[in-house]
């Protein structure tokens, strides 16, 4: 493994921690700042706009796991496939469990830090 | 436009052609033999699978199109973001409509080409 696949793989890890701490600001410096998250049925967004539903999600409690299944390292860009599970439990409430595939391209920063650029979730309800 | 940016486009503008004329040969000829298609709820399948697939679908009608929103060339890589509509009408049944996000990874083949290399499908019925 190189390090830039090393890199990538904790990034993508990095990202599962602090999504399930709810700490936004680490989530927020792994995504560059012109990220597009797409969603099946919905607008592509970019990150103020991710940043707020992430806000609103604050009380929820959140578990999940991400494989990287596929990792190419194309110089300063790259992409991986990663089949990602989620539960998302709000107070009180019963947990919303969602499963599926990610196609996510990532992009190595002038400082050589890897983040997500542009991501693709194709998660449905299990 | 660069030549790379006017094949990819004109590459993803002979995919809905080819479709909509049920040619499954141009349209095989125009992915890569490791392509890997990606879509809500299903794992992820290859060409032999999409042919089978697209094989069944002989019979019906399809007509769409397919706008290309983002475009960035990563030397023999590529990637595309797509805006696309489709109709899809079985004969003597009503069309069945979805639309959507695609995200695309090309890549750049020995003899020059540029071809679909994974495929990441959002479109949702409308």
């Amino acid at each position: 493994m190189t390090a830039d696949e090393a890199a990538i793989r904790e990034l993508i890890a990095a990202w599962m921690r602090a999504s399930a701490a709810g700490d936004l600001d680490t989530v927020l410096g792994l995504v560059t700042d012109d990220v597009v998250f797409m969603v099946p049925g919905a607008e592509p967004f970019g990150k103020e706009m991710f940043a707020a539903a992430a806000a609103t999600m604050k009380s929820a409690n959140l578990e999940g796991t991400s494989e990287v299944r596929e990792l190419q390292v194309l110089g300063d860009w790259a992409f991986a496939r990663s089949f990602v599970r989620v539960a998302v439990t709000p107070p009180g409430r019963e947990p919303v469990r969602r499963a599926g595939w990610v196609l996510s391209i990532l992009r190595k920063g002038a400082d050589g830090r890897w983040r997500i650029a542009r991501d693709a979730n194709l998660l449905s309800r299990v």
